[in-house]
């Protein structure tokens, strides 16, 4: 099932996306409580589509793929390198990642993005999809000049969590094995990453097990899996696409701030 | 005012803390939507005293006491150092601090946390006053061998982030200036850390201002602080004690994690 978030005449709703992406058959509640039909069919061009998730809390892992690792002249990590997001970092496709006005070098990221169905500790990686309600795009814009001061004293919140950072979208695909889906970011329609999630260092079972251990997931959480190699700036007027074999097309333009 | 969250057989209210604390007024509502007053008095000695937000998000600012900076050998940072804890580390007071199986070196920090009341984007420090509805007491525990291998690769979260990590209370304290506060830790009833919130580097009004700049503040957010100087190892069986002048004392007890 591909599950859309989408508003009609203001109103949001879950749907899930039918007939080549024509159409999306309506919903009543939402996927962490229960989705129920409603015989209701909107047709897929007269709706907004939102972010699958209205304001998650958002990991993320960074170096997890080797590729990535090398082009930034690191060392696979000794431990996985965990970060979060601001829920307000959250956009839909099509929103507009705002460029920062005092921004100097911001990159795309393009990543797979595990969405968790139901409240998960202690769980061993085997278990691990019984937690796991699907899969979305991601892009974690990060700001490298920011991000490498607060990096330089082992943090990291302003340099990927300024609003508009986490374009997430377009559905939730609940039926993936993201152990080798192909996944391609372009910039102004020319590719820029290229990857498989077969190369993630720590694999999506791996991920949630790891975070689970040390603390509680929670329904409607994200994990940002991690960037392969590729990365590099966005500037206002540019169109960002990522594209994850089996989910579509999450695609956002970059507009300047406007103080 | 001084605002309890508590709960009386098993439901939970929020109240205002009087009569030398020995009473609380119980409100309906909650302080981000409105408080209003039920008339219902209970006594201190029957509730349960909760943290006083559910699950906020929690921002922390690092390095913001030049004594604590002074004791990690680091130098004054050139911007400020931001990360977020998860909201599912939250605790309230008496609750367990949970000593991780395979912890070796987890340290208390006492600090000052801010609870912001409104929606806040583009706060001048001159106006941050307006966007805080108050105080509280919260304890940045960290373990410190993983947010050290974690802050080699610039990141930090489950050094900081791990489920009981945050504890918060005992109250809101409303009409509070923050500007010169006396902070006091306590482990086993010995004083570990005592200085006064008017050394902090980035103060209260322009750490809500910074944050705003980049990021949309929401009603409930939380944001620690930072430490002073003097934190320490933590051991199961310990109990410590975070105490701010005007808000009151926070206590926990370390308990081991029992798999």
């Amino acid at each position: 099932m591909r599950i859309v978030r989408y508003a009609v005449d203001g109103v949001r709703h879950y749907g899930e996306l039918e007939a080549g992406d024509a159409r999306i058959a309506r919903f009543e509640g939402d996927p962490f409580t229960g989705l129920s039909p409603t015989g209701r069919i909107d047709k897929a061009g007269d709706v907004v589509v939102l972010s699958p998730l209205e304001r998650p809390r958002i990991f993320g892992f960074a170096y997890n793929y080797a590729s990535h690792v090398d082009e930034t002249d690191r060392e696979i990590p000794e431990v996985p390198v965990c970060f979060m997001k601001p829920s307000t970092a959250v956009v839909g496709p099509g929103d507009a990642i705002v460029y920062p006005a005092d921004g100097e070098l911001v990159h795309f990221e393009g990543e797979l993005v595990v969405v968790i169905g139901k409240e998960a500790r202690h769980v061993k990686p085997a278990e691990a999809h019984e937690y796991i309600l699907g899969y979305t795009c991601g892009n974690d814009v990060s700001d490298r000049i920011v991000q490498r001061k607060e990096s330089k004293y082992g943090t990291l919140l302003i340099g990927k969590g300024q609003d508009t950072f986490a374009p997430l979208g377009p559905v939730i695909a609940t039926e993936l094995d993201p152990s080798g889906l192909s996944l391609t970011t372009r910039v102004n329609g020319t590719v820029v990453q290229s990857a498989s999630t077969a190369d993630l260092l720590l694999a999506v079972p791996d991920i949630v097990s790891y975070l689970s251990r040390r603390l509680t997931l929670l329904p409607g959480d994200v994990i940002m899996t991690g960037t392969p190699s590729g990365v590099g700036p966005i500037r206002p007027g540019d169109e960002v696409e990522v594209e994850i074999e089996g989910i579509g097309v999450l695609r956002n333009p970059v507009v300047a701030e406007n103080l």
